[in-house]
């Protein structure tokens, strides 16, 4: 909801790549469902999936709202995913008593199943093209007024195409900058229950030193399940459970919803990301590290409350510092500009076209004046994210579907009440420490006479105003957050709560900063990214996919090791070797079940594999599927080289690292015995 | 004396500029005294100092050992600095019970002047050109072999220039990276002591927002006097002290000692900084920040231990982030490029100056391979820091003078003897803190199975071994510390100190990777840096200065504001603005003084000015002094433009800042009274 939660819960991958604006190669890209590539596949394998495969893989497939992918497993609503995808939803189960993220979690019966506050899982019903629509309506328009004509287009779309927003949602995606809109429907439940996790040191063995490192020595898988009025969802199609090592080689497809790239960016963007954005990304996320660290060093509580939020920063530094090595590798920086003199030089003349590197130039310009105030002119917390979702949305509910902000509209209202209305435990002292965080370096970036930080901050300090604000609001009450929910702009405008009033006060800078970016930079992107598609297809056919949206995609490649530095790293890792990379001390401290069980667990079992396939976060969870359409593990990482991915990708070096189906039932059967889930798991 | 403490202790300061590798234009320049441009300070204004005059401020100009600068400004031995250049002996000599940091100290006696830990106070006599010794000792050679002989011959030197060390200091000074040596002797009083310095608020008023930013109200000065044999110093000169307000445009000098910059880099070592150093530097102190600001927050005494580090931390970040918004700016690094273009172009065809350029080049390339062990191979904290020296100087002092390490010839040991062994208060919490965070860092970067990362662990954890190390040690006590001094390398080998023993194990790593870099860098950077200086000469004449080297320099400007963003700056701050600015909270709450003696301040006396003289970290506490060689302020800051300066100087834009002795007189008359030091300043 706010800055740092999408951060905390949206783990991200990376990689350090070859091929950016031009054609896929090799393994590379993250393929939409209606454009899979099945030739080349074909090609290159002699075998290729059938579109009844790709149904079927479609259908079993989840989107975790939280940030992460997922997929069906059983006849009963049974969801595998990422450990690191449930540990919100463990951490807010918890309490000082039981610490359900350090001990993991069984549910002996369905009636002890836990709800995830905020989860919701989405299935992929339909997909349709609806570019000339969306295009139509800001035919001819530039900056703020093309932003606003887009999307109402796309309000009246998604409220037209899901006119039962209780189980369906509806979803306009924009894919390659403007070139495509895509209708996507979305089967949804929004009841998710937790039902087995691992403890946190199995899943989290290496913590931040070997996240993003292979060899991985993790446990980093879960189950939840669907639930609708009550009962476990039936899904038309769960994958088929195959608990085996995977084989040298051997063709696999990673189905799953990689967040963000940002392969097909022009120059001038790839120069404001490296010289403005990262810099200053990196700076505050790591004093906020740094802080977080020594809070929780002086309390055995607050070690437990802050270790989801710690993690969270950890996994995007490690990502924003990746991607920072990647921008200022010059052999890196200098495939990306020259794919795109290769674009331009083939685009040359064509005066459909134009210049749109240009027109993205002149928007980044303008935007390098606007990114400061827009960037902090929003305090991270998630007490005031409740207060600024709580006030826009009353506002924006006031207007025509049409008007309304984009995450503010018929289609978004549901998930984000379900957001703002989920019951979940906040700590002060982690809501005060991010206010004042934020607070501070809006001051320090924006300057102590700027009018946005006396906007912010009046008269108080930092420290002060974080102070007032967290400890005299009732926000965290999700009973008030449901009387201000209902009452709408009447009940915001007479709430004396202090962070409603403060979110009241900030709203007016925030919008009219938002118009600011949308006439200069949000419109003119949106034009150039239309001309820039139209380049691309002119260039090198439509045989392209476009850059990640949080939707749903499916990548293509194989189980292999790659060679470092001379020397060939082995394609998966056993359980067993676990033992002999613990070293007694956190995060390399052996899992306490893996202590007790020792002579139980099958030493040669694979623990974690890679293969080649193309990935970035938001895949976090996604199904490993062989060829019979099985699943064979879930990705739950990327490799060090993987870095920097975000712009390209390199098939000799860039690896998904998965755990396998096969480590997961061991522990199932051994670890954290489930017995009934194995049960489950093998029923047809 | 480690990574940390040299920033804690070292200020900074930078510069957004212009001009870089050709000869200097306007302001721009940190002269020696040996080479002052007097025909283009007369050109220009029409006067210019004699060298009755340049001697003069030369004999009144002091460096101070902890990484500042300062004048004599009586006859007793009375030296005029800045506050935060005091902030550590003012910390060092307080208690939870007398925190003078916080409340300021007034030396009522000469006999209450209270003794500032590892301060020196040193004065230049004499500078002689030693370049024909130096380079001919490593003609023809390359490599490690080159650095050990040039080290070799400077140790000769030294040694031979002062052979009383109890009184005299020769320090060679390489200039132009390798093009010039000389052989500064200073006359050195190691007996250093607080004689008056105002309440922390009152200098650091605005704080870190505040810093490198103007108009500024700061009271950034302080006293010290120098004491040889128990008795106040009779220097040969002293600045005559002439509290005024500045004049505009009036020509201004500053005579001090800047500590380094880069202004006559190459092209590969820019893009080093750029790529690698920087950011990396910022990320791990921005982390540190964190940390520690988290860490303070949990008690008042830790507040107040923490302070002093937090400041030189936020200091030095400031001024990283300035640089790489320096070199992230692509018109500053095309200037750069350009006058590395034309300098290439006039040396073109040049055969005895070859293409030094492509050397340095190819250094940078392997110090890039050599970068992170060599950093992160050197934990940091001041008691591994004693530690370190401990160790070091053991196994450097049983060898012949020209065969030791540079830190350890029988010049540098008296100073570093000072430092070992003066007293002073060290907070375990603090040394913990900065240990872990420097290892945990080590492993981020080296990676978790890096032989180097697994020879500074072991099997710990960096929490786990800085507790150990830190808890265990006795190196706390200057008494065990003299014993280890004195006991030489039989003491050291059989000590059972863990941190002694922890130094004693790194050592021959450290040495390996020190060797690895001068074979690869420092020696093939010392012999393209006197190729490099050749082509300057050759090129543009030598009125060229050289790059900053902590040693005496002066630079002439005048006093002058600027225009931002079409609005003019004034030049010059009252301290009745003072009232103005202030919020009520933090940094921006009234000094105490000021409060209380409202009424007696007169509110238009000139508080802080601005100049146009080029300076950087390592001149705080410059004397600035006027035609008649009389004392008006002690520069203190730059403005915002002036970060950058490490690379260039733009004299439209970048300012030094400076507190007037008009403010500091009025101080010491009515906010923090010391009558008799008006009588002593006023004195002949």
């Amino acid at each position: 909801m706010t800055f740092l939660h999408t951060l905390a819960r949206y783990p991200a991958i990376l990689s350090l790549a070859i091929i950016a604006a031009g054609p896929a190669a090799a393994e590379e890209g993250m393929w939409t469902f209606d454009a899979f590539p099945a030739k080349s596949v074909r090609d290159r394998y002699g075998w290729a999936p059938d579109q009844a495969w790709l149904d079927h893989v479609r259908k079993s497939a989840v989107r975790l709202t939280g940030g992460c992918s997922a997929s069906f497993v059983s006849s009963a609503g049974l969801i595998l995913t990422n450990h690191h995808c449930v540990a919100s939803c463990l951490f807010d189960n918890s309490t000082a008593q039981a610490d359900l993220l350090d001990k993991g979690f069984i549910a002996a019966r369905r009636e002890d199943e836990k709800l995830c506050p905020g989860q919701q899982a989405e299935i992929v019903s339909a997909i349709a093209d609806v570019t000339g629509t969306v295009q139509n309506a800001y035919k001819g328009m530039s900056g703020e007024a093309l932003t606003r004509a887009r999307d109402a287009a796309i309000a009246k779309v998604e409220a037209d195409g899901c006119p039962d927003r209780k189980t369906t949602r509806c979803q306009v995606v924009t894919l390659f900058g403007g070139g495509q809109y895509k209708l996507y429907t979305y089967r949804k439940y929004s009841d998710v229950r937790l039902v087995w996790a691992p403890e946190d040191r199995a899943a989290t063995f290496g913590g931040d030193p070997d996240n993003f490192n292979f060899p991985r020595y993790s446990l980093d898988a879960s189950f939840l399940r669907a639930y609708e009025n009550g009962k476990p969802v039936k899904p038309s199609d769960h994958l088929t459970w195959s608990p085996r090592a995977p084989k040298q080689d051997e063709l696999t497809f990673v189905v799953g919803n990689p967040g963000s790239t940002a392969r097909l960016w022009t120059q001038s963007q790839f120069a404001f990301e490296r010289e403005v954005r990262l810099p200053i990304t990196v700076a505050v996320l790591s004093e906020l590290r740094g802080r977080l660290i020594a809070a929780m060093e002086t309390s055995p509580e607050k070690q437990r409350e802050g270790l989801d939020m710690l993690n969270g920063i950890e996994n995007s530094l490690k990502v924003y510092i990746g991607r920072t090595k990647a921008l200022n590798d010059p052999d890196f920086t200098g495939r990306l500009a020259k794919a795109e003199t290769d674009l331009r030089g083939r685009s040359g003349g064509n005066a459909a076209i134009g210049d749109p590197w240009k027109d993205v130039s002149a928007a980044v310009q303008d935007y390098r004046k606007l990114y400061l105030p827009y960037r902090f002119i929003t305090p991270s917390s998630d007490l005031y994210g409740y207060a600024e979702a709580l006030v826009m949305a009353a506002k924006e509910k006031a207007k025509p579907n049409s008007e309304r902000l984009p995450g503010y509209t018929d289609s978004a209202l549901p998930l984000l009440e379900k957001q703002i209305l989920d019951k979940r435990p906040l700590y002060p002292w982690l809501e005060k420490l991010q206010l004042s965080w934020s607070l501070s370096k809006a001051r320090e970036y924006l300057g102590v006479d700027d009018p946005d930080t006396q906007l912010l901050l009046g008269k108080e300090s930092p420290e002060q105003l974080a102070e007032r604000l967290v400890s005299q609001t009732r926000l965290s009450d999700p009973e008030y957050r449901r009387q201000l929910w209902e009452g709408g702009l009447q009940a915001i405008e007479a709430s004396k709560d202090p962070l409603i009033q403060y979110a009241l006060k900030l709203e007016p800078r925030q919008r009219a900063l938002k118009r600011l970016v949308d006439e200069n930079y949000q419109g003119p992107l949106t034009a150039a990214g239309g001309k820039l598609a139209e380049a691309r297809f002119a260039a090198y056919g439509d045989a392209l996919y476009p850059d990640a949206t949080f939707t749903l995609r499916i990548s293509y490649g194989q189980v292999k090791g790659w060679t470092e530095r001379g020397k060939p790293v082995p394609y998966s890792t056993t359980m067993g070797g676990t033992f002999d990379r613990a070293t007694g001390s956190a995060p390399f401290d052996l899992p306490r079940a893996f202590a007790t069980h020792r002579s139980e667990i099958d030493p040669g079992t694979t623990y974690d594999f890679v293969t080649t396939n193309d990935i970035i976060g938001g895949n976090s969870g996604s199904p490993v599927i062989d060829r019979s359409g099985a699943v064979i593990g879930a990705a739950f990482d990327g490799n060090i080289h993987s870095l920097g991915g975000n712009y390209g990708y390199d098939p000799s070096l860039n690896r998904t690292v998965v755990v396998s189906t096969d480590a997961v039932q061991e522990a199932l059967e051994k670890l954290y015995p489930a017995p009934w889930l194995v049960t489950e798991l093998k029923a047809r």
